[in-house]
């Protein structure tokens, strides 16, 4: 495995891997590895391909300074995570090198899909930095194929979006969250929860759990299942900055679940911030 | 010489040449071909490759419903003009092919050299459609170089950023504005001047020299050298829009020219809205 710092090295890299006959898939990580992004590691060798992984804290997606500083980096144990997973090129560039002097272009994609959930609770600069730096991180790589959690299922529909729209001639992967055993969805911001609050946080896998039994049980009733769901937030003291029960194409609330629909939960547990999502289908 | 439609197909076309060991250049137009459409041609056959003209009226970088009505379409006399000057495929989207329902992305400059001149009187959506449309059209056909006329001096300048920040791998050419005997730069508007208006048009590339008089003959202050300009537009009563000396890199107003400068016009002639421009260099 090799380790590239400049866009120049990374497709020097992807040329020699396509000039083998080999396809290229690519995993963007803001790195903090865990079992979550070795999964898309794994979707990504599974398919055969020269396996790139991005390691890049993205500061213009952050829009609170204290997030941003607080974003575990350890990249040394990262990259030995990424070789046994079966990553072939690391791509760790610097600020400088992603945001050159005088960086002036944004991404943007409007609509329902960046203004909800995400986008209201984070502000619309958050996916302007998300389409901003996938848009680059793709042109440099060009991959084939490119792996995303569906964790961040907003991030997914509007990353999807964007490349559609432009025309980046990639297929996004969604790939299933990865949950500790516990439940808790994976997320390099779980290593800042302590034990009381990992316990507490639980309560947001319980929270879609009720959400889907109520379902199950034949409650059709957005505003019901959402009270589901609710309650085992606020047996912890949770409070959530929204709890949302949506179409999955354009985030929209929905008032009844008689088709496939999002329920989508962000909450603060003390310091932390942890999104998770489940698809409720009837 | 082949026209297509849709993304699908240029991109076919593409990979044969390039199968084929050619090199790719584009030029990308909105139709209406005159000379200097055609010295862009030119300038990618001297190159060597490939050559791939698109046409496309983009109605996103249009401000005003009339202008766009207003803009000429001639397609099978453009396909002539393309074909005798070496142009290989004429890429010819639908508006549908380039925008399909929900599209939703915005590739957005920021900074001076959009909120400038053309930015200022034409609003800044002009360029967020500009940089969004040559985005995707060199996303699209993904060529090494694409050759703009630097009549669009501001056009380059906001294509040349929007690509360098995107990281999209293509060398932007840019080539001299191409002119009529008389001076008048060549424009896809000039079609639509009247025989007065265009005589009274004429007063553009005097302003343009009367500029680089009062320059030459020492004159450093831009005021004086605007005053200059500004005397040739009113002796055929034109009004500028603009009539402005910046700084080439920025668009900044510069007060004194004591290294290279960006003369730029901006002027209606009756109906029809001509823009020109020079370098003045000390």
């Amino acid at each position: 495995m090799r380790i590239v710092r400049t866009i120049a090295q990374l497709r020097k890299e992807v040329a020699g891997a396509r000039a083998r006959g080999s396809e290229v898939g690519m995993v963007p990580t803001m790195g903090a590895l865990h079992d979550g992004h070795l999964s898309l590691v794994h979707a990504a060798r599974a398919d055969q391909g020269f396996v790139v992984m991005s390691i890049f804290v993205n500061p213009t997606q952050f829009t609170e300074a204290e997030d941003l500083e607080a974003y575990p980096r350890q990249e040394a144990s990262d990259a030995a995570l990424a070789e046994a997973a079966g990553v072939d090129v690391i791509f760790a560039p610097t600020a400088a090198e992603m945001y050159p002097e005088g960086f002036a272009t944004t991404v943007h994609v409007g609509g329902s899909i960046t203004e909800r959930l995400e986008g209201e609770t984070r502000g619309a600069a958050h996916f302007d930095g998300v389409a901003t730096v996938v848009s680059k991180l793709l042109l440099a790589c060009m991959p084939d194929r490119a792996y995303f959690g569906e964790k961040d299922a907003q991030q997914v529909l509007v990353v999807s979006r964007m490349v559609r729209d432009l025309g980046i001639p990639v297929r996004i992967v969604p790939c299933p969250t990865s949950r500790d055993e516990d439940g808790l969805a994976r997320s390099s911001r779980n290593a800042r929860l302590s034990e009381g609050e990992r316990a507490r946080a639980l309560a947001i896998p319980r929270a879609l759990g009720a959400a889907a039994a109520a379902l199950a049980s034949g409650e059709c009733e957005a505003e019901a299942i959402r009270e589901a769901a609710g309650r085992e937030l606020a047996a912890e003291d949770l409070v959530a900055e929204y709890l949302a029960i949506v179409d999955p194409d354009t985030l929209d609330a929905v008032e009844r679940v008689d088709a496939p629909a999002l329920l989508a939960i962000a909450v603060r547990v003390g310091e932390v911030r942890l999104i998770d999502n489940a698809v409720l289908t009837p």
